[in-house]
């Protein structure tokens, strides 16, 4: 679905104007970096088609934040809010196609716009539920019970993404991973 | 501040209305309990004066989130977006002042306010901000840069809240925290 879509499926049933904010659909080739560490955001992202990796790079140790699958908003959140540089890579692990909104335009569009603004609420919900539900993982869940949460929540992540990429999400080793398979089909 | 004065502050600062949900200003005493593990979230609270705890309680091990220090909004936000019970426990650590906003009044509000959205999308941001820092932490820091960046950020933590509270914020044990500050001063 695009942003239109969204809106009338997420927002407002009725919606049928055009958008309180500019939109331009680009197409990314695999492997594509859409953030570097150190910069400051000024986009936010909408993923029609692909996946997209989001890490956090410290001390050069790179840490899978999130897997981005369609019908998604995404950038690196944190610094878009604060402006400050996120130490956050953002890159496609497939062709994608995204919607590209400039941060500028948004913050334009909040001065006035309710429904941009019930947009924004509604997003910024789904991206907290994401955050907390990491965390309370992170915090109380053993790595095999949050492979099994994963696989149960999000089954095309084990037939798209390569394990190492998994078990760097589960903040875990590949080895560990494996075994963790093995046990459950076994 | 009190909620006019937060909205001033953050959201609009020409807002002179009357606030576009009901507010009751309650005061409770030290210990009591707001949400209890279990219950669908029904509030969103306001702290006005008081430090508040929020913990997850999950096979009777509980895991401190985060402390509510006043000029804060703060509730068992997952739970309140979802209307899924909350493994969450909510509770007063002091004598505490508090507004008490109904989840019923604020969906009312979000259908056609502007400043509701902009409050609630604001609000919203700030809880992502915390989520995403501490997400950040767990991956990436280990407990003694965790307890740094705590009395850097929140020096009054130290002074009000038991080492053994901030110990389980931290995920460690209370001999380890008592190490690490020896180490610290030393």
């Amino acid at each position: 679905m695009n942003i239109q879509e969204y809106i009338k499926s997420y927002i407002d049933s009725s919606f049928s104007e055009v958008l309180p904010f500019p939109v331009v659909d680009k197409v990314f080739p695999k492997d594509h970096i859409l953030h570097y560490p150190g910069e400051v955001e000024q986009h936010v992202y909408y993923l029609t088609q692909g996946i997209v990796e989001i890490c956090i790079v410290n001390n050069e140790k790179e840490s899978i934040l999130e897997f981005i699958f369609p019908d998604s908003f995404f950038c690196a959140y944190a610094s878009l809010l604060t402006q400050l540089p996120a130490d956050t890579r953002i890159q496609c692990l497939t062709d994608c196609t995204i919607s590209v909104l400039k941060r500028y335009d948004i913050m334009e569009a909040y001065q006035h716009s309710l429904v941009s603004n019930k947009l924004g609420r509604y997003v910024t919900e789904q991206l907290y539920l994401k955050r907390f539900g990491r965390e309370k993982q992170l915090l109380t869940m053993d790595a095999q019970a949050r492979y099994l949460e994963l696989i149960t929540k999000r089954p095309e992540i084990v037939e798209k993404i390569p394990l190492y990429k998994i078990a760097n999400y589960l903040g875990i080793h590949p080895e560990s991973l494996s075994r963790i398979r093995k046990k459950i089909t076994s």
